[in-house]
C-alpha cells in the first residue's frame, strides 16, 4: 500500500512537533482575550469544518464560549451579511482558497471584528484577508484527502485553548501529541489485515460525542472520500432520538470511544446496539468496549481527554485508506474530486 | 396505507392555521429586540434540531443574527456551563422533555439570558424552565415519526422572524400556508405508487441547501426512522468538498431544489449526478429540476421561498411514509425507537 495518502498519514508525529514549536498561537490567544467575544463564529468546509467542530468543544469546556458554524450561503446565495458585533471569527482551510469561506472573512473584517485564519498557504486569498493568519506549516498535502491538515488544524485549535486559559498541564499534554501520535499509528499492519472483511461494505454508521463528534463526522468523511462508503456520523445523543431504528443484525457500526466523561453513554449505546446484533467496530483503549467489538482497534494509553481526538482520528484515517485498498481503489485521487474544491 | 401517520400528515393545514391565528409570537418578539441579542443560541435534538437549522437562515438572512446549535454534552457529560452574555436561547423540543436540551435552557436562564420554549407540551419541564413558552398547539402527536409538529416548529421560527422584522408581505405569506400544504399533499397518491421502486433502496443521500438545508436533514430522518434507510443529508457545497467521490451509476439521490437564491446552484450539481449516471429523485416546481429526475415530486407553484421548507418537507414525510409501506414495515410504530427521547 505505498501512496502518498500512507506517507501523509505517516508524517503526522514530525508535522505536529513542528507546530507545536511555532510561537505564534500565544499572540493570537491574547487578541482573542482582549476582544472579550461573546461568541466564536467558524467558517469552514469538509474536513476543515469538522475542526471546527472540536472548536465547539474546545472553547467551549475550557472557557464558556459558544462557538457557531457559519452558513456562507446567507452571504455568497442570499446576499445578505450577518452583524459580527461581539463576535471573533475564524476562518479554517487547507488551501485557504474556498471563496465562500473567504467571503465570511472579508465581511467580518470590514466590520471591524477580529478575524483569524488557519490555512496551510500563507499566500492565499483567506491568510491575506483575515487579521491573524495562523499556518499549519505541514509541508504541501499532495494527496486528496486532507490527514495531515486535519490533525494540525486540531492541534491549532487546542494551542489557541491551551494560551486562552494559559494552563501549563494543557501546554504539558500537547507537548506528547506527537508521541501519542506515533503510538497510534502502530496498529497499521493490523489494521490493513483486518480491512479486508469490509471490501462489501457500502454503508455504515459512526458513532461518537462531545470531543470526538468531530472524529466520528471525520472519519465517516474518510470513509465517503477514499472507499466510497455511504458512512454516516452520528453523535450517540442524536442517534437515540430516531436513526436508531435502522439497527439490525449485521448493521456496521465503527465508534470512536476513548476514556473520559463521554465513555459511559457510548459503552451504553454499544452494548444496546450489540444486543440487536450490529457488527461493531470500536476505536478505543478501553478494554470494556473492545470486548464488544468484531474488530477492535486500539487507541494509546493515558491521552488526555481533550486531545484525543487528534489521536483517534489516526487509526480511523488507516481504516478508510485499508478498506479502500481492499476495495482496489485509487488512495491517492478519488474519483470525482480535485483537492481545491471551489464553492459560492 | 391507513395509519395515525398518514392523518398526522394530512392534519398539518389544519394545524398550521390554528398556529397562525395565535398572538402569542408579537410579544415574544418584542422581548427578543428587547434583548438586543448578539447571537442566538438554539438548544434541539432530533426533528426539533432540524427546524433549528432553518431558523439559522431566518434569523440570518432576515435579521443578520448569527445562530448556533447547542452542544448540550457540554454541560451534561463535562459538566461545565457556557456564558450566555447578550444571547437569546431557543429550546425546541415535542415533548418538551429530554433532559439535556432543558439543562441548556436552565443554565442560561439563571445567568438572566432570555429564553424561549418551543414545545407541543405547555406542561413539559421545558414550558416551565423558559421565560416565554409557545405552544405548538398541533394536538397529540402519537406517531412516533414527527410530522405535524415538525412543521408547527418551523412556523413558529417564521412568525418570529416576521414579527422580529415587522413585516406585512412576510405575514400575508404565511397566510397562504395552510393552502399551499394543501396542495402539497396532492401528490400522494402517486408518490404511493413510485415508491415501490425503492423497495429495496438500502442507502441514498439527501442534497439541498440554504433555507432547505434543514428540509434535507429532517427528510433524510424521516427515511431513517420510518423506511430505515441510511439516508445522508448534505448541503450541495459540503457535498462537493468529499463525499461526491460516492456517487457512481444508480446512486440514489434525492434533492430537494425549490426556486430561489439556491436553484442554480443545485440545478448544477444535478446536472453533474444525472451525467455520472446517479439515480435522481427532485422535489421541486421548476421544469428545469424536474426534467432530470428519474422520480419528479412536484411542489405547489408560487412558495414564497424563504416559507418553502415548510412546504417542501411534505412530500418528502409522504414520501419516508411510502418507502416504508413498500417494505411492509410498520408506520406508527418504528423498531427500536419510543416518542419521548431521553438522553443527557
Amino acid at each position: 500500500m505505498e501512496s502518498i495518502l500512507d506517507s501523509e498519514i505517516r508524517e503526522q508525529p514530525e508535522v505536529l512537533a513542528r507546530l507545536l514549536a511555532d510561537g505564534r498561537h500565544a499572540e493570537v490567544a491574547a487578541a482573542i482575550r482582549a476582544a472579550d467575544p461573546r461568541h466564536i463564529l467558524i467558517a469552514a468546509r469538509g474536513s476543515s469544518d469538522n475542526a471546527a467542530r472540536y472548536a465547539q468543544y474546545l472553547f467551549g469546556i475550557h472557557c464558556g464560549l459558544p462557538v457557531s458554524l457559519a452558513a456562507p450561503s446567507i452571504t455568497t446565495q442570499y446576499g445578505k451579511v450577518l452583524h459580527y458585533r461581539d463576535t471573533v471569527v475564524i476562518g479554517i482551510s487547507q488551501s485557504g482558497r474556498s471563496p465562500d469561506v473567504g467571503q465570511v472573512l472579508t465581511d467580518a473584517a470590514s466590520q471591524g471584528a477580529l478575524t483569524i485564519a488557519i490555512t496551510n498557504d500563507g499566500e492565499s486569498p483567506m491568510a491575506t484577508a483575515a487579521k491573524y493568519h495562523l499556518a499549519l506549516n505541514a509541508g504541501a498535502e499532495r494527496s486528496v484527502a486532507a490527514t495531515k491538515t486535519y490533525t494540525a488544524q486540531l492541534t491549532t485549535l487546542a494551542l489557541l485553548t491551551a494560551h486562552l486559559v494559559d494552563d501549563s498541564t494543557m501546554h504539558d499534554d500537547l507537548a506528547r501529541l506527537p508521541q501519542l501520535i506515533e503510538k497510534a499509528l502502530d496498529p497499521a499492519a493490523d489494521i490493513a489485515k483486518r480491512a479486508e472483511r469490509f471490501r462489501f461494505m457500502n454503508f455504515c454508521v459512526m458513532l461518537g460525542r462531545g470531543y470526538n463528534y468531530a472524529t466520528t463526522f471525520e472519519i465517516a468523511l474518510k470513509l465517503k472520500e477514499l472507499s466510497y462508503v455511504v458512512a454516516e456520523p452520528y453523535s450517540s445523543a442524536d442517534f437515540r432520538h430516531g436513526p436508531k431504528a435502522m439497527i439490525e443484525t449485521d448493521f456496521p457500526v465503527i465508534a470512536i470511544a476513548p476514556n473520559g466523561a463521554i465513555f459511559t453513554d457510548i459503552l451504553a449505546l454499544l452494548t444496546e446496539l450489540k444486543e440487536r446484533g450490529a457488527d461493531l467496530t470500536v476505536i478505543s483503549e478501553q478494554a470494556e468496549a473492545l470486548t464488544l467489538a468484531a474488530v477492535p482497534i486500539p487507541l494509546p494509553l493515558d491521552m488526555p481527554e481533550w486531545l484525543s481526538p487528534i489521536v483517534a482520528v489516526v487509526p480511523g484515517q488507516l481504516l478508510a485508506m485499508s478498506v479502500a485498498a481492499a476495495k482496489g481503489l485509487a488512495l491517492d485521487t478519488p474519483r470525482n474530486l480535485t483537492k481545491v474544491t471551489v464553492t459560492h
